[in-house]
């Protein structure tokens, strides 16, 4: 089964992003055909510096190579280096009502807060449609808020078969169930959009600075604490299992200790857990010529991938002559 | 001077599109720096049957080159194996205001028209202005129908080159004069749409009974004649110089002969003029291979001529990483 995953490069990645998704991509890895690419055209449609389009590229593949995207096992590449992926989207505009597009949610909403849209936003599901239909993908994890578009993908494929034949995958989406919901330092979920993260690859000092902004109860250090609706337990649970997860629940229930010494647990806990992951990413920052290799390998493989597609696209649409 | 043109793969030409724009377009290969593609990509917005459109462009390229396209002087090749026309076509969409599309008269016309309307046709000028952006087009010849996609295609550049400093060449248009105006057989102006048409390549049989069917004054043989505002004459005309056309005008004043007459006369003309022409066209017919080497040799040229501009964008818009 090849599940396809776009990812787009924005930024920082938190503790919400690694709950929420990646870890799930990255166990996954053994079970599926993983395909993942970075998303870059796609944040042309709402990044328009350049140079922080690039940087944020190199970012992305660093991060997520380092968090265990594994190029062995999956095929990892930066979505402009399969140029092919145009070439369809081009094609597939033929067979994408209008109708389709301006139902989208995504462009909806835009418009109706009273964004000046640009032609990109517009049509960005029929390129996510080519994304997802050149790779002949069978499962699309997405977030509710991306339901429409797989669908809108479908819609088009069907299209496409009715004209040309059977050529194009029919692909499903799968919502992601959020296996651990992660709360912000201020308790809502953790987004980036509510200036409430915690930073996955922070320097120590400034894990510990956020960690210690945390909204906790009002309670003295004597008292028994409740850890349920703790912020600060609830973040730490994501990292501890078992006996160390009890033990902490005993530290809440005994009482003696501040919230200020569970903040400072979590960042011990937090920076020790993804230990492994910083020192793959140390090195990868160091090589970073050795990431464009992995992500050039990767874009080789997903062309030979897409070729035949491609070609049969080419072949039946008169492209070829 | 370079001048860009985009060459619809329609299917026969007739006369009308002979003297109305193709025979400026070959004279002017010596003075300009001419370029003309076929324009598949376009041509996939009208024509979803896909076998069609590899027969239309070759038959096009083959077309054009016989009728003058001089592969020496000028670049000719096909959009499609240009690509990064649509790389450009989609960094460009970042730069194209949604209004300034739904302002496009020809998708308006559709669409008032109660024409189903896919999104390549909402968004073929974008791609038309990467067609003339990619290549650093000084001007573009058009029809008045197409000055406004000369001007969005100007909107988006200096968009973008605000943007990202001075990379795009602003184009000019340049409304064809039409030197001369073709009438059909019917006396309407010629156009495939009025059903009125005289191929250029039709078998000798068929052109003279398409040339019997040209309307004319019901006057008997022995009576003097009009010319001026005879369709026959004025078809005549348009192969005719010096002294043959003199002679003509004498036949029509001294009466004694039928339109008839002059439409046999018209026809041997005509067959005559295109002589050449057809030979070539009979010579590359039978040559496809070596029309399709001149295209992909075309298609060398003007990649080489894009690339400079295509990395440009690529650098400055972050797809390069």
């Amino acid at each position: 089964m090849r599940v396809l995953t776009g990812i787009q490069p924005s930024g920082d990645l938190h503790i919400g992003n690694y709950f929420g998704s990646i870890k799930q991509m990255v166990e996954a890895q053994s079970q599926n055909q993983t395909f993942a690419f970075i998303a870059n055209y796609h944040a042309m449609t709402s990044v328009n510096d350049g140079k922080r389009l690039g940087e944020l590229t190199m970012q992305c593949a660093t991060d997520f190579l380092a968090l265990g995207i594994d190029p062995e096992k999956s095929v990892f590449w930066v979505q402009s280096d399969v140029k092919e992926v145009l070439e369809l989207y081009w094609t597939l505009s033929s067979f994408t009502p209008m109708g389709l597009l301006e139902r989208a949610h995504s462009y909806k909403d835009k418009t109706a807060k009273g964004f000046a849209t640009n032609h990109s936003l517009f049509s960005y599901p029929v390129l996510m449609a080519a994304d997802i239909l050149l790779f002949n993908s069978n499962v699309v994890p997405v977030g509710k808020d991306q339901i429409q578009h797989v669908e809108i993908a479908r819609d088009i494929a069907i299209k496409f078969n009715n004209q040309y034949g059977d050529i194009l995958t029919i692909p499903e989406f799968k919502v992601q169930e959020e296996v651990a919901t992660v709360p912000g330092i201020d308790g809502q979920k953790m987004s980036k959009s509510y200036g409430n993260i915690v930073n996955i690859f922070g320097d120590e000092k400034s894990q510990l600075k956020t960690i210690k902004k945390i909204v906790t109860e009002n309670v003295s250090v004597e008292e028994p604490k409740e850890y349920e609706t703790c912020n600060v337990y609830n973040m730490a649970k994501l990292f501890l299992e078992g006996d160390n997860l009890k033990a902490l629940q005993e530290r809440y229930r005994r009482g003696g200790e501040g919230h200020g010494h569970f903040k400072i647990y979590l960042a011990e806990v937090m920076w020790e857990y993804f230990r492994e992951y910083r020192e793959k990413r140390e090195y990868f920052e160091k090589h970073q010529n050795e990431v464009r290799e992995i992500l050039k390998n990767g874009a080789d493989k997903a062309r030979e991938i897409a070729m035949p597609t491609i070609e049969k696209i080419r072949s039946v649409s008169g492209i070829s002559y």
